[in-house]
């Protein structure tokens, strides 16, 4: 973490947030959208996954977002994987960061992967040994993910015993970092505690990053929750672009803009610019203009004589 | 507070959020509101302001929205007082509590009632006196309340130490209650532990309560951050209505709905049935169908096998 950084704040909506959505995104206008948001400071951005374009026609660009995304100075270029093959896409592709995924909720993995949990530990050592098998300049680091540690749509809440199985599961078979996902939207702070506080106990000083969705009006309140546990990486998408397919008009992901007012608010340093980052939103909405876009920063403006995280910081 | 509560939500709507609404709500349809949601749970309802109807006409019926609520069994009815002369309108009526409020902040203050802060605190002194010279069945319970406590749309943060000194100077004065309202929707999560905590340790053991609104996107996160603190009650509106005068587009209060949400899920028994009172937004949305109405669980619906605060304690 850069010494002038008190929280990571990465992008999610240009996979997690596009993912549901039917139009394309034209590719040159996914671009805009990453170099303006890397410009406005959001260091990290998860740019596109690597799943067959015959199952999510979106992601048919991966190879060339991948890549364009890669010329920008300073940005970490992260990208979703699915399974081995992938991983094998995004090295080839020499992306900086592989987003593994597999679901807490035995339901969930079975829906999702076709595969029962033990099958996803196995598939994730596979992508070990091929990323620790890359000469050392090649390496992408490797983040495991734990899909519907939260709450799923199939089982409702989820045993923390189950999520910590799976932390220590993905931290043991070498994964460089984790994240927890709120994949549907059930979380509360209390909960959000009783599973951040036992992940973050049972793997050490492997870094823990949070990703929340906005569903039931909890993301930020959420957020706050996981800030008390020590946590310092936190996926959002610009807007709250997403939605839900179980519940219409929801939000997506936590709002980006929000996210970042808050963090900066609280006298967080995010190293983004917030204005700069909600004059993004104009790109999505020319490209999308019938996609649902949220946020209240955009709306209502600064507080009066606002004074931002790092000039206080400065000061 | 009933054994069989943990947070007291308190229904502010009918003052906070149809105060800036220009289009009168009839007598009834604001009754069908307050009974409605009396039923669903909800034990303290601010049904009106003893303002001059000719400063809110929203406000004109506020004897027969009174008197009407004062037939509910169990309900405490409350009411916003500006100044001495609504504290005795009140007082003929027989409302259970009495809302005083005054801007920490100088500038707002004196542009809201047209007077120093130390007016204020004296015209406070004046209505506890005559809140005190009652018979003991006919006095109301009355609250001081901090309005800007967290920051003022002219001055912008307010500091803590002015929080304080009128804090003090209320209970001091014989406030029965205090609430510490972000009026403007400033405030966020470390920002509320500052102020909460100092406030808390200045007024002992009287009770403190927190109003926020969402304007950007922090209400259920700064709700978080006051729970943390020990705050137990809290003030919202259904469906967030009422706006902010300064941000078109914006929430006014907390929503009511997800509120509960929050609380009921994180295991905090608010003794409010979610679904019912989900289904009180009718009300509004029939009568006023050009209000903005806000809110995610009304969206989004409960999580998969919900189990509630209640069913959870009783386990």
């Amino acid at each position: 973490m850069k010494h002038d950084i008190d929280v990571i704040v990465r992008e999610v909506g240009l996979r997690d947030g596009l993912q549901i959505h039917q139009t394309f995104m034209p590719t040159d206008r996914k671009l805009a959208w990453i170099q303006a948001e890397a410009a406005a400071g959001v260091s990290e951005i998860e740019v596109t996954s690597y799943v067959p374009a015959k199952v999510i026609p979106q992601f048919a660009d991966a190879e060339e977002v991948t890549v364009r995304s890669l010329g920008i100075p300073g940005l970490t270029v992260a990208a979703l994987i699915p399974n081995f093959r992938g991983a094998e896409r995004g090295i080839d592709l020499g992306v900086h960061k592989l987003n593994f995924v597999m679901s807490v909720s035995r339901t969930h993995n079975m829906n999702n992967v076709r595969r029962e949990r033990e099958e996803s530990v196995a598939d994730f050592k596979r992508i070990v040994e091929l990323v620790r098998s890359q000469p050392a300049g090649k390496r992408p680091i490797l983040v495991g993910g734990l899909a519907t540690a939260l709450g799923c749509s199939f089982e409702g809440r989820v045993p923390v015993d189950d999520v910590v199985r799976y932390a220590v599961a993905l931290a043991e078979a070498g994964a460089d970092e984790l994240v927890v996902p709120d994949t549907v939207g059930y979380a509360d702070p209390a909960h959000v505690k009783r599973v951040f506080k036992a992940v973050l106990a049972a793997v050490g000083k492997l870094p823990v990053a949070a990703h929340f969705h906005d569903t039931r009006g909890t993301g930020l309140a959420n957020v706050t929750a996981a800030l008390d546990c020590g946590v310092t990486r936190f996926d959002a998408s610009l807007a709250g672009i997403g939605g839900c397919p179980f519940a219409p008009g929801a939000t997506g992901n936590i709002v980006m803009d929000d996210l970042v007012f808050m963090l900066d608010s609280m006298g967080l340093r995010t190293g983004v610019d917030i204005e700069k980052l909600v004059a993004v939103r104009e790109i999505v909405r020319e490209t999308l203009p019938d996609i649902e876009m949220h946020g209240a920063i955009a709306r209502a403006g600064l507080p009066k004589n606002y004074v931002g995280a790092a000039a206080r910081a400065a000061a």
